[in-house]
């Protein structure tokens, strides 16, 4: 096999069985594209045409759906998901196999489809997220063709431009009419925006929409409309409420993230970009959540107020919008009951698609206006290269998401992170896999402080101002290392198991198999 | 030049100078499509970008337009627009040529053009209406290449399909931020609905916005959104609002009207449709305007609630939503006023593009779930065909709009019309243009009474039951032309003019340039 160091140091074989040609990574931007987006096969409906199909076994059967297609599910349901592990107990029933498997992301609920790999169902994967034992079966090389790993605007970009073709999609509905109507606002397994799946919904070959909330012609408002949608299933449930969205997503008091917090509050205010009319991205997880409370507090004392929310929303986002504090969210994904309520009552909580949100290739996707975005990690190391997927013994666990796209979407990305979880280093020398490249990665804040990157001398000069403390990151590094010692060594096999694509289609690294 | 004879009768050209080959109507619903949707030319935006320009010409510059490019305009500004007189008027100084001018529909007020037809600045015409001047000097053979009629969902259609390519379009925009978002709700230039330029938006390799309405970012809701716009212009006014919407589209008691709009509402009561969740469409025109209003009345008194009025939307339709007799309207393009309040206010008054409305090449267009459309005519034939585009005297005159998509979508086409118009007899032997064909038009209801399509033996056994008192077409006709006088036939030269696309794409009929 022959290789390539793409520009963030890691080795990228030329071709892979069951991929193909790999581009490798050669930095944030550079990739040039000259040629036009995909489209989806056209189908001529009639009036009178029925989309209301009595099972999913007939969904699939008129879908035409075959040996060696690719199929595609939501995750908009996430732990709650029922719709992607009903669909593939109904394939396997039918004996169709050598599928790929195509979802916006995958949860641990579904390690439910195990089996299905091993017995040669599902062939491929391509999603964000491999969590659960999923995610360790495939670190151990079940499946047949490695995994590809994409972000949210990465897996948008790929379907938009054709790289990944869908044949057929099928669409958890929390609210669907017998044409196919449907959103994610209403009924017992409201999950709010449908944004991954409205990528989905215009690109795939045939779209089945599957709903435990049949309600009268016509639902609106239509998040994906009738016309994309060619089969219609009713089923008992499409999920367990408990798992789709939390109550109420909280912060938890953790002094720890309280201190990282503190410091991200500490970096957003000495930018230069803390002003009125900024826009920013925090994720669900505990101190990104911190931030978003202590900001809030300093934006109504400063008399500060932001002009757009972006991302996954959480009741701390909503929250500011019902204040007064942001004019608008753009959403793709609702986090929590509160994030649900809003988006079905408050038309500046705006539902967009993972196209709009994120793609890469179009002439703005919604990331590029962010001023801030606060990150999580598992690892980050030296040259600030984020790893979000695997865990430190080399084992697949997590998602990329909207990493890799709002880190260099954003004018300052943070990364919020502890020194040490769980007796690890998190800054080391090398992180296992790189997800979001250095360069795309600002200021990293931690709980024994910030670093910044060398590459944002204007950064480094407005915290100095600032009287912010700074540490480089190797300072970083050697603090953690002092605490856990220097990290052994994980060994790896030469199998590559999965593809870590960069949000442009090149690959920024690859998951080798565990020895043993 | 060879000939082939399409399913209505008309003799089409195998090849057309201009145009390419020609596939003559075989029917309705009996194309096939075995091919997949194009895709706008993939544009990869920067963090940062900056998308406003200071000037039409400066867009225009940046926009790569070169001589024999595809330009496109949406007409929801209806004979208010000011935006493609201003752009053609800086394409003409720049010198730019050969230019394919494809709008969703054109206004007398773009008579504006002719000179530069006639220079040669535009050489092909695209669209689905012509009017006023501008339609008599292209029946007098004014343009380069014969111009493409086509109805609002070929349009679409075609544009999907990568049948019309559009390279630069041009997009007024009532309310728009400075990356883009936009909608039609608000500012001096309100037109509603947005629908006809969202496939622009969507399928363009070039989108320019322009807006006399700049507003803060985010503008939500955005209709279309940022990640399809490549540039924003601010102009002092893109419209004048006039022109742009009516005050109130009311029915001026026409005594004539009302006769033919009684008719009309006999026949959908015996339809055997008339029931609760029933569908339907009005246009603004007197009679069927008058339909809304006698239907409404009947609706109240008979406790039938309708489920979905589609189309043009007019303050009738707003009033129904609001007293309840209506659950939801699918609006893509709002006449008055009152459509464009309660869009802005009402969830339930829903915007959808003019592909959701009426894409034939969609597993379901809205039109599709039409029970019944309320339409006019210029024509009709003993066959049933409908004119809605040349004038008696063989003058392109008109618009095609949603008339060959709803009448074979609606369970029920209703063609409301007098028998005589102006000492003209609108029911004839042959309509001087064929736009809809018989076989998609149902029922003919006049001020002299209502005939049926031979086709729909169903509808004839209703309306016997219900005693309602039945002519032939034949007697219709010889009714008017008692009245009227056969009328002469029209001296047509063999050059063709224009083509009517039927909205599969094949061609219904073409216009042939006037004698002398």
């Amino acid at each position: 096999m022959n290789y390539n160091k793409n520009s963030v140091g890691r080795e990228i074989p030329e071709y892979l069985e069951g991929i193909g040609e790999l581009q490798p990574f050669i930095g944030v931007g550079k990739t040039l594209v000259n040629k036009s987006k995909a489209g989806a096969k056209i189908r001529v409906g009639k009036p009178g045409d029925k989309k209301l199909v009595s099972s999913i076994k007939e969904a699939i059967e008129k879908s035409g759906l075959k040996d060696g297609m690719t199929i595609s599910f939501h995750h908009h349901l996430r732990n709650g998901d029922y719709v992607l592990n009903m669909v593939l107990d109904v394939i396997a029933e039918m004996n169709i196999k050598d599928l790929t498997l195509a979802p916006s992301s995958l949860a641990s609920v579904h390690d439910h489809i195990i089996p299905y790999i091993k017995s040669g169902i599902i062939t491929g994967i391509q999603s964000s997220g491999l969590r659960g034992q999923l995610g360790e079966e495939i670190s151990k090389g079940i499946l047949n063709k490695p995994a590809i790993i994409r972000s949210h605007g990465g897996r948008a970009r790929a379907i938009e431009d054709g790289e990944l073709h869908i044949d057929v999609a099928f669409l958890a509905a929390p609210s669907c009419d017998e044409m196919g109507n449907m959103n994610g606002q209403s009924g017992k397994s409201a999950c709010g925006s449908l944004g991954y799946a409205m990528v989905d919904a215009q690109f795939a070959d045939c779209v089945v929409a599957i709903t435990d909330n049949l309600v009268a012609y016509p639902n609106i408002p239509a998040s994906i409309n009738q016309m994309y949608v060619d089969y219609v299933v009713e089923v008992e449930e499409i999920g367990d409420p408990k798992g789709i969205v939390s109550g109420s997503i909280r912060f938890n008091d953790n002094p720890r993230d309280l201190l990282i917090a503190q410091n991200a509050v500490k970096a957003i205010k000495a930018s230069g970009l803390y002003k009125d009319g900024f826009t920013f991205q925090t994720g669900a997880a505990g101190s990104t959540l911190a931030v978003a409370k202590l900001l809030k507090e300093d934006m109504k004392k400063d008399n500060i107020r932001a002009s757009m929310a972006l991302g996954g929303i959480t009741g701390y986002m909503v929250n500011m919008l019902e204040e007064g504090l942001v004019d608008g969210l753009f959403d793709t994904q609702s986090f929590d009951l509160d994030a649900v309520r809003s988006i079905r009552e408050n038309e500046k909580h705006f539902e967009i698609s993972a196209s709009e949100y994120a793609n890469p290739n179009s002439p703005s996707p919604a990331v590029n206006n962010l001023d801030f975005v606060l990150l999580g990690a598992l690892e980050i190391d030296t040259d600030f290269n984020v790893n979000v997927m695997t865990r430190s013994d080399g084992v697949i666990n997590q998602a990329v998401g909207g990493h890799q796209d709002t880190a260099p979407g954003a004018k300052m990305s943070l990364i919020l992170a502890p020194l040490v979880r769980s007796r690890n280093p998190i800054v080391l020398d090398k992180v296992t896999t790189v997800c979001t490249p250095g360069e795309a990665v600002d200021v990293i804040c931690t709980d024994y402080g910030i670093a910044v990157n060398p590459l944002r001398a204007d950064l480094i000069e407005k915290f100095k101002e600032a009287k912010i403390e700074l540490l480089t990151i190797e300072e970083l590094k050697e603090m953690a290392e002092k605490q856990t010692g220097v990290p052994d060594t994980i060994e790896f096999s030469d199998d590559i198991v999965a593809v870590l694509e960069y949000r442009d289609g090149t690959i920024i690294d690859t998951v080798k198999k565990l020895k043993n």
